[in-house]
């Protein structure tokens, strides 16, 4: 109740993972108050009490958002709301610099939910980023170095139990090291239908969580209350299944063979009394009446081929995934990665159960392996996610058939549907612009797509106040292409030229009108004139918006020298370039904006044929354009 | 004297790692006889004759090869000299396809040399790679995960000795995880201390290397004789040393704690006897009278404190660092990575030894330490190094100090020199694109890099044959601009202007000469009069050059049609743009040609400014241009 209070009454972004709008941030659109310290703040509160109310989630993807927010808050030298702010951050407040940070903290989170330094710059990598440098690599890396350093510091001085739960595992939080791995030809078969059920089961996971989160969407919109009390059906729901459930299962004698405590009745450990007599278990309370940690150590314990029945192991997945399908959407900080391999594990298990004496490895190893395949077949990554299970069961001889598993289940998994960040980031109405163009986009040009816009409106070099100000309260663009008319000719150039003299952003042109930087005559200065009134720290203040700027009408009158403000250096294509490549141009690079410019070289033609942002290039939009195109694309697919 | 005949003789691309060329060729720099089937077979060959000589070199490097080779064979669909040619496989035959399966290639030799299939996948994205999608990814992934089962299978196939020491090791080569490790804050100084001299050495290291390749490029020059003579006395002297220097070494008695069999006299094993009488071993014996791999693994040995004395470590460590500057440069295949970890491990474990017992963690474990310290410093990677050593050693609680360690040692290591790959590359003069452009290239504008070369050529729409064969034959251009004077108006414009058609590539050009496609008058046909006559595979052929391609006088008078040929929608930049600009999207895009367009827009201008190259934009060849630029980084690097 905490977490979700928090959640809708103070920042409703805590909600979720955050990993989705932590890669959009670093695709270039930014979800506001994302980073925010409220956010952090929260999502830490909240963090902790969801996951001690024993819901179905994870703390993994909160871990990651965390690490993303500290970063983004270190990169601006503070919280811009609470005036907590070091001046001598501030040098780190540049776009690619703060790009780097955010993904530095979700590397360093992975980090420190799995103890899996490798891991979590992998997932940065293949998961997070949109753009990736070779720096990028080993500052990442330097982050889980320090990550894992720091860890490991804390461990040793908790070592003696000062610190409760913390540090129990070491390093490895799941370790299954103790088995040595021997398998044979005979064990490719089950191992491969691990990883096709794996690819099946994620993809129906993502196919069912979209359906819940629509309707979550329609009874969030109902206001606050409604939220609340969803969130509270949900924790109640989940208390009631994981209390009551246990007493279905009939009470296990202890296998007097096995070196473990049994019955256990303290916080943690694998065979639970719970309503049983002395010297016998309850294998379904051993799972649900644990941590989510203690019960993924649980299935994934080795040599323990009778602790859990079938039965207990299909009723403990089926209820995790009844459970994970419902408490994902609520408000309140979630991650996927743990409820993911709770019912990962408990299908590995049951499947190498089923299988009894046919196979040759351990039914733990199973587990793992199903859990793999599970993510696999949810997220879609295969790297990162075999480095992390490396780096959490600490048995490197598993690695073949891992990865084994891992492609089967991202192949099946992909021929189905989209990985599960992308269905959220679909959900969200985020514009995440894809590495590949659709390849319907060949066969349209930038001018034809720029002839279906608006037409695009330029401003002068030398402009009057009064047309910037109308221009910018008249339209919402960013960016405005700036062109001057009959130039003084250049040698050899005939006079009455135009020249495209670059790009001016929306935000530079509140600033100068707000500075009030405005020339009594239209007459071109010297550009250092105006130059030397400003230095680029007063132009990449946040400012107002226009609406808020005031002028008199003898300011309006007067007129501005646009040439010091503008970027000089856009990037340009010409109109007769495809839309595809111009996105991989806009997408490779990095843009906002980029220039059309015209084929032809005359007089009275225009230098510019129009711009294009993001906006234009989402596959989405254009088909919104052009239905033909969409239709093609259908009637296309069909036929194929 | 195999490999150095087969090398000098019949493929001389095949000798040293390889690696180089094939970071140049996925940068887009085709080394020539690269790739080819003489090249894999004289690699293959060679590689088992250097190793097995005795000689200081790895297999890793040419396995590296090896692997982008067959690869490279595959996607080509067989050789082209050999007339070995599968048809089903041409549709990979083109430069991304080729470009990603020589990737797959790189990462599966790593995988294959270490049987470390994420180090592999993750040398290939952090050392050879240009440009990485995440498709390549997965691929690569795939490509190891196959390597590693099918040496898993053979390993299992081998298992009863029935393939000599094959298999030896399992999928551990150097496994030291028989040793637990602790370690307490007392050990983060000589820890520290490890990655500092890592660094310094392996910069000296890459230092004196350069200047030793240099000196070989000069005894080169001289003929093939001299190159094999040269390859044989480096030979001669390695047995020599090899053999001799373990006399220096005393006798030392056999501890008879040790479970391990002392003295062996066998082929491989811990405590050699050699001139010792029974239970007494000669520890330098030990390393130098074995294979490298085996060497390795005494060095690392665990729980043996008191094996190798001072003196001998150091004989070995300086013997190998003289053997390795003067082995690699030879006309035989060579890699780097083994011999750098043998003076890292040697100088690990004497550090070790030197600090005795203020130390916690085992002599073994600093022995890898040194490895991964010196390998880091001289080849400056991080993540991937991290993992492949994880991987040799399968021990995954040395992750901390081992990435503290590499950190250091690469930060060190980036004080002093580039890295060895680029002071290579850099010595074979590959015109290698870095990533990030200079800094002085913001202050100019490829206009003015433009002006600084000869003016470019460009051609009409529809040219006379005569003037084609011209060009193509007075200049060494690959592509051509082409401009249609006076176009026929599109509504709304004035008559007279000009078009930039687009870009049309020489390799087509010769085709087309070839093919004959010529026009009897000078009349723009509709396009698909011409293109109906040919499928793009006809221009993708690789074709004659332009000397050979005979044509008649009346031919020579007749025009072609360029339209149907060109690329009409090349990549362009706006004169005023500065060179960092365009070093930036020239590299991202991953371009062969940049056309320049003029900013200003008027009757009688140009539409086409120049043409920018890979050459145009090397730091070094504008720095010729504009000898002011070098002048002024220079006195400011001396001020700064």
């Amino acid at each position: 109740m905490v977490a979700a209070t928090l959640c809708v009454m103070f920042a409703p972004t805590a909600a979720g993972p955050g990993i989705p709008e932590i890669k959009a941030y670093l695709n270039g659109v930014d979800t506001p108050n994302m980073f925010g310290a409220s956010t952090l703040i929260v999502k830490i509160i909240g963090s902790i009490g969801a996951v001690s109310a024993g819901l179905d989630l994870g703390k993994e993807g909160p871990l990651v958002h965390i690490g993303a927010c500290l970063a983004s808050l270190l990169g601006q030298g503070g919280s811009d709301n609470y005036r907590l702010k070091w001046r001598w951050l501030r040098y780190l407040q540049n776009d690619r610099d703060r790009r780097d940070l955010i993904t530095c903290g979700a590397s360093s989170g992975v980090c420190a939910a799995f103890r899996a330094p490798v891991g979590g710059v992998l997932f940065a990598l293949e998961e997070v980023a949109s753009w990736w440098r070779s720096a990028l690599l080993w500052r990442t890396f330097f982050s889980t170095a320090i990550v894992v350093v720091v860890l490991r510091g804390f461990m040793e001085y908790c070592d003696s139990g000062k610190c409760g739960l913390f540090g129990k595992g070491g390093l490895i939080l799941f370790d299954v090291s103790s088995v040595s791995v021997t398998y044979h030809i005979n064990d490719l078969l089950p191992v491969a239908l691990i990883g096709i059920i794996g690819g099946v089961l994620g993809s129906l996971y993502n196919h069912l969580l979209h359906k819940v989160l629509r309707l979550y969407s329609l009874i969030n919109e109902k206001g606050r209350t409604a939220k609340l009390l969803l969130s509270l059906g949900v924790s109640l729901l989940t208390s009631i299944c994981l209390y009551l459930l246990p007493f279905l299962a009939p009470c296990t004698p202890c296998d007097p063979t096995l070196d473990a405590a049994c019955p256990t009745v303290g916080r943690s450990g694998n065979f639970k009394r719970f309503n049983c007599p002395n010297g016998y278990y309850n294998d379904l309370a051993s799972l649900l009446h644990a941590t989510n940690d203690d019960a993924v150590r649980n299935i994934f314990s080795t040599g323990t081929p009778t602790e859990f029945r079938a039965i207990s192991l299909l009723i403990f997945f089926a209820i995790y995934c009844i459970l994970g399908l419902f408490t994902f959407g609520i408000a309140v900080p979630s991650g996927l990665f743990l409820p993911i391999i709770l019912m990962g594990s408990a299908y590995g298990r049951l499947l190498a159960l089923m299988m009894g004496s046919h196979i040759y490895i351990d039914q733990g190893l199973y587990a793992v392996l199903g859990a793999a395949a599970l993510m696999s077949g949810s997220m879609r990554m295969t790297v990162s996610l075999c480095v992390i299970f490396l780096e959490l069961t600490n048995n490197l001889l598993l690695l073949p058939i891992m990865m084994f598993v891992l492609l089967i289940a991202k192949t099946v998994g992909d021929a189905f549907n989209p990985s599960i960040y992308e269905i959220i980031l679909d959900l969200k109405g985020l514009p995440f612009l894809e590495a590949n163009p659709e390849p319907w986009m060949r066969n349209l040009t930038v001018g034809e797509l720029a002839a279906a816009k608006p037409s695009v409106v330029s401003l002068g070099g030398i402009e009057k106040v009064v047309r910037v100000v109308e221009v910018l309260k008249s339209t919402k663009h960013n960016g405005f292409p700036v062109v001057d008319q009959g130039v003084p000719s250049p040698i050899g150039m005939p006079t009455g030229a135009t020249e495209l003299h670059g790009l001016v952003l929306r935000s530079h042109l509140v600033a100068v009108l707000r500075k009030k930087w405005f020339l009594k005559e239209r007459r071109r200065t010297e550009e250092w004139e105006v130059r030397e009134q400003f230095m680029s720290v007063d132009l990449a203040q946040k400012g107002p918006k226009i609406q808020e700027v005031v002028l008199t009408e003898d300011e309006m009158d007067m007129y501005i020298d646009l040439h010091p403000f503008t970027n000089t250096t856009p990037y340009t294509v010409v109109e007769t370039m495809s839309v595809a490549k111009a996105v991989v141009l806009f997408r490779q690079v990095a843009l906002r904006h980029l220039l059309i410019v015209p084929k032809y070289q005359g007089a009275g033609i225009s230098p510019i044929v129009g711009i294009l942002t993001r906006q234009d290039l989402i596959a989405h939009n254009i088909l919104g354009a052009f239905p033909h195109l969409a239709k093609k694309e259908k009637s296309e697919s069909t036929n194929s």
